[in-house]
């Protein structure tokens, strides 16, 4: 019998107690989650089933799948009905939800579990108590960091002359994942739909896609239109990287280019203001409001005249920055309307990158810790654009 | 400027009229449809945005994002509510929203657009439309099996002495990958989470998931608790190979077994059992009660003496079969107690397996038409068990 719960117990107090806060400051007596990657917050493993968390008390947990597993609080089940026998009668004045989250129906399920109480949205919650991240988060992250960075190393020595967009991301795929990569790639929201990444290559860097990624790329098939399109990689194309970061259950996303033959001198000056925009970014301390990042790049970019490229050149991108963690679009965002604001322990994903058009996509992306000294970067790959031998 | 609709005319008006039909028989009067396997379905391309299907007139098509699409009924919007000024005040008394597939949140802000409307499932009604296939959609299913199949036959020649079952599967996903595999794994809910498939050897069969899976395996991390852990493919391993079919948007599910030196007695006979009831099954004519498919498998298996290995060991897979199309959880489904009924031109995949404790999976899955004359495998690489070259 393997224990429920994967956490060290002091970890899973902590990340308790800080849900509770929040919890406490909205009024929501208890919460019962069921989305993964809130199970795998409070819990270290994915399972099938539901974490009930009041205010006071222990938390429970209610599993569907897989057998065989105990530990304090937990509770097998078959469907959702049978937890009111353990809830009991006991029910909260307010019951959060993860209304961004579960499908309506299956809400409206668990809302008749709980009659009397008033339904708040614990997705919402659960994002923020998620979004600064505990030292043992961090840790996690920055293992992942240095896979990535592992796999990035090698792709220069991956390109062979000839090769197609996918022919390349095909082989970056497999050393990735030969390093342990888990492939996951877990989003919140249907806004995106991939995998292990994308590899941009030339022209079709300016294909807009459907999905909220900083870049876009025409895709293999109009069913998951983002990312390569088959293309041969050719002299002059820019050759940008943005592969799964995914080792721990926490990812860190980062992004570099790379280039056959010489680009020309428009997307190198693109390549140096997104490494100068980062520099300059990486100096932002907590308390800084997330739109002061945009804003600055923004401003660094209009400087340059490079702004009909930035984040996109026929479509673009709302954002240059996001929160990461076990999801890639995790708070605070980095955009102009944003309300989010720094926090220590904040990790982000800053990402100004640019489209010239007929050379590609050029720019880089690191994941950063939010420090009281500024922002820390956990993705150490060289920044600078390799050039494949050809 | 790029058509939104890249579906044949006839095809679209087919899906429209086959789709209205069960509008009016469960009296909705209009449609809302967002998720993106739905959309696909509706238009032959995924985009970020709405489709408003009306019982009677034309579809309209509101777009958030790719940039630049046009056709018949294509709106440009930024939010959903713009989408009111569009549709006017002739709102429909019941219009039929995606309840089982778009989070509450979601949904709640759809239906305030529509304060007139009673509010219908409209998840039910699509998965009814798309249980039956079109001689498109099949077409598209066709070419799936036939490349995945190409992918199986090369399977053999890519086990090298030493592997672990990671290193096998990463192999497999790189061959996939390069005939075309989209790698794109859609499943309707979170009872799934996964990307090019599995590869389950020897006793790490035995290990519950969390997911409705027939199978299961540890995984290499307890954030994505499937599939394989790492081990050392051993002599008398079953070697289970169970990847991603999907290479046009429509999936092919197709499960062969190899092995590494001699598989037990035990196993053999469970091998032979499950090509027995795929055989078996495959004469099931249109109007068979789903049910009485999985009775069948049930009764063969208890004649053999086979009942504690099958669908699993320590835990047990509720279904041999589910219907397979854009998504891998379609209908019908083929447990003891559904109540679907064959048709014509549904699509399954009929996965009766064994898990046999320190040998490891065991059995195959084809992908089937239902055909007036019983069921035709779309999915055609050799069925008997391949031993590797030590």
């Amino acid at each position: 019998m393997d224990n429920l719960v994967l956490l060290p117990r002091k970890e899973l107090n902590l990340r308790l107690s800080r849900l509770r806060s929040l919890m406490a400051a909205s009024q929501q007596e208890a919460l019962l989650i069921t989305d993964n990657a809130n199970i795998y917050y409070l819990s270290g493993r994915v399972f099938s089933g539901y974490i009930y968390l009041p205010l006071e008390g222990m938390p429970l947990f209610f599993v569907r799948r897989p057998v065989e597993l105990q530990g304090d609080g937990v509770v097998y089940i078959r469907k959702p009905e049978e937890m009111v026998a353990t809830i009991g009668l006991n029910t909260p004045a307010t019951i959060g939800l993860e209304l961004d989250t579960a499908p309506y129906s299956a809400i409206e399920r668990l809302r008749a579990l709980f009659p009397q109480s008033k339904v708040a949205n614990a997705s919402a919650t659960l994002r923020q108590a998620r979004a600064v991240k505990t030292d043992f988060e961090i840790d996690l992250i920055r293992q992942s960091g240095i896979k990535q960075e592992r796999v990035y190393r090698r792709i220069p020595h991956l390109y062979q002359p000839g090769m197609t967009d996918l022919e390349l991301q095909v082989e970056i795929e497999r050393v990735s994942r030969l390093e342990g990569c888990l492939g996951q790639f877990r989003i919140c929201g249907q806004s995106m739909e991939l995998y292990m990444g994308n590899v941009l290559v030339g022209k079709n860097a300016d294909n807009p896609t459907p999905y909220d990624f900083a870049m876009g790329g025409e895709g293999l098939h109009p069913s998951l239109p983002v990312g390569c399109n088959g293309a041969l990689i050719r002299p002059g194309d820019a050759v940008m990287v943005d592969m799964n970061g995914d080792y721990t259950g926490y990812m860190t996303d980062m992004t570099r280019t790379f280039a056959l033959g010489q680009l020309d001198e428009l997307a190198l000056r693109a390549q140096q203001l997104s490494i100068d925009i980062c520099r300059e970014l990486s100096k932002a301390l907590p308390s800084t409001p997330a739109k002061d990042l945009y804003e600055k790049a923004e401003e660094m970019v209009k400087a340059a005249d490079l702004h009909p490229y930035f984040m996109g050149h026929r479509q673009k991108a709302g954002f240059i920055g996001h929160g990461v963690g076990i999801e890639v679009n995790e708070l605070p965002v980095i955009s102009p309307r944003s309300r989010d604001v720094l926090q220590v322990n904040n990790v982000i994903a800053l990402e100004p990158k640019f489209v010239i058009p007929h050379v590609g996509a050029v720019g880089i992306e690191n994941t950063y810790q939010v420090t009281p000294s500024g922002l820390k970067s956990l993705t150490n790959a060289p920044t600078e654009i390799i050039t494949f031998v050809q």
